[in-house]
């Protein structure tokens, strides 16, 4: 594939989880001949859930034909997953593209788009069991790659996402090129990254302190999937 | 330290290499009590080396007295080693802060300053010998710590710097919840992240892509450490 433009959007949106986004933008900005886009429905400044200001590139309206569509997570996906606008783009994105993608919770807008029926895929572990309402089957895996959709966990599982896409649209050597560069040989300080492995207290006050949110969550899925005849 | 704010500030800068910042801030915004600042000289937007483009939300003269003060690293480091407004900034800041920090290429701009004066210290992995210039001992770890001197290694180590300072300054189960939060559980699919565990053909075709800019870099490095009394 090298010697061509490979080209890439990525979903920009209010309330992102800013490191669901830039972790996979650092890994696909050096694959070869890429061509990376943030997109949004204006080419005004989006701010994260952090409060970080990001600049859009393109418009849904202006957004070339891609070969990575990749929705990033956070609290604004609630808005999205009702957000006609987004759903289309998606889904017209998503009918020409080679990769079909998401990070966290951005699995959820690509549940509600209709995308994911029939699918294995994966979400933040607080958000994976919602993806069950789109048609889907919830993996527990930080990347779940079926057919051409390929699915990341929570926040800093887009790095790992990211490497995965990269080795299969050009092999293990750009990538493995790629994680040489940005120096990705993690050892986490601490053992806390999954329920799986953290302290079972922390992860239930971790539940609880989400518990408002998901159930906010949980009325969007309901209506969302609804629309399209689930439920 | 919970119930009083925690001010952090990083520095934004031209040709940046965005994951050394947006790692890390990831981690410092969900931090009890955090103010995080984006620092430039101007609050017009500022564009990493892979063309993001970030907003800052504060100016050199403008910033706050800070807890702890990060400087991440890209191509723009060259620039920098050589700005004596940028290099004051950092001293002045570095003078107050309970931690004075960087990501990858960052520490060349803190020895720049002459903050790491007898420090130990990491780098990127390619440029990490460039700190022996500035007076500081060079260590091959992912993040190093000295009093109150933290260095993290090439760009996605910002992850696991931001950890050990959230643990520094808060202790092990708020490093903890925000592990969990930000999932960094990480499985990397190819093992390529370290000169250590990569193909050693890989790591010798990276340097060799990579020799024009570190010759550069090794240029304006001798030049900012003559300012410094070294050399």
């Amino acid at each position: 594939m090298t010697g061509q433009s490979f080209t890439i959007g990525l979903l920009l949106f209010p309330r992102l989880t800013q490191l669901d986004m830039t972790g996979p933008f650092e890994v696909f900005n050096r694959l070869p001949g890429a061509e990376v886009h943030l997109i949004w429905k204006t080419l005004d400044p989006v701010h994260a859930d952090s409060g970080l200001g990001l600049l859009p590139t393109t418009t849904m309206a202006g957004c070339p034909k891609l070969d990575v569509i990749c929705v990033p997570g956070g609290p604004g996906v609630g808005a999205l997953m009702e957000d006609e606008e987004v759903l289309s783009f998606l889904r017209k994105a998503a009918s020409t593209a080679k990769y079909v993608t998401s990070v966290c919770t951005g699995s959820l807008v690509l549940g509600a788009a209709g995308l994911l029926e029939g699918r294995r895929a994966t979400s933040h572990w607080m958000s994976r069991p919602f993806l069950k309402s789109f048609g889907a089957e919830p993996v527990d895996e930080r990347v779940v790659t079926d057919g051409n959709v390929i699915t990341g966990g929570g926040v800093t599982a887009g790095i790992d996402f990211g490497l995965a896409i990269a080795g299969a649209a050009f092999g293990r050597k750009v990538a493995e090129q790629i994680q040489l560069s940005i120096e990705y040989d993690p050892h986490p300080p601490f053992d806390a990254g999954s329920p799986r492995t953290a302290d079972p207290a922390l992860v239930e006050d971790t539940r609880t302190r989400g518990a408002a949110r998901q159930k906010e969550r949980q009325a969007i899925v309901d209506r969302a999937a609804a629309r399209l005849g689930h439920g």
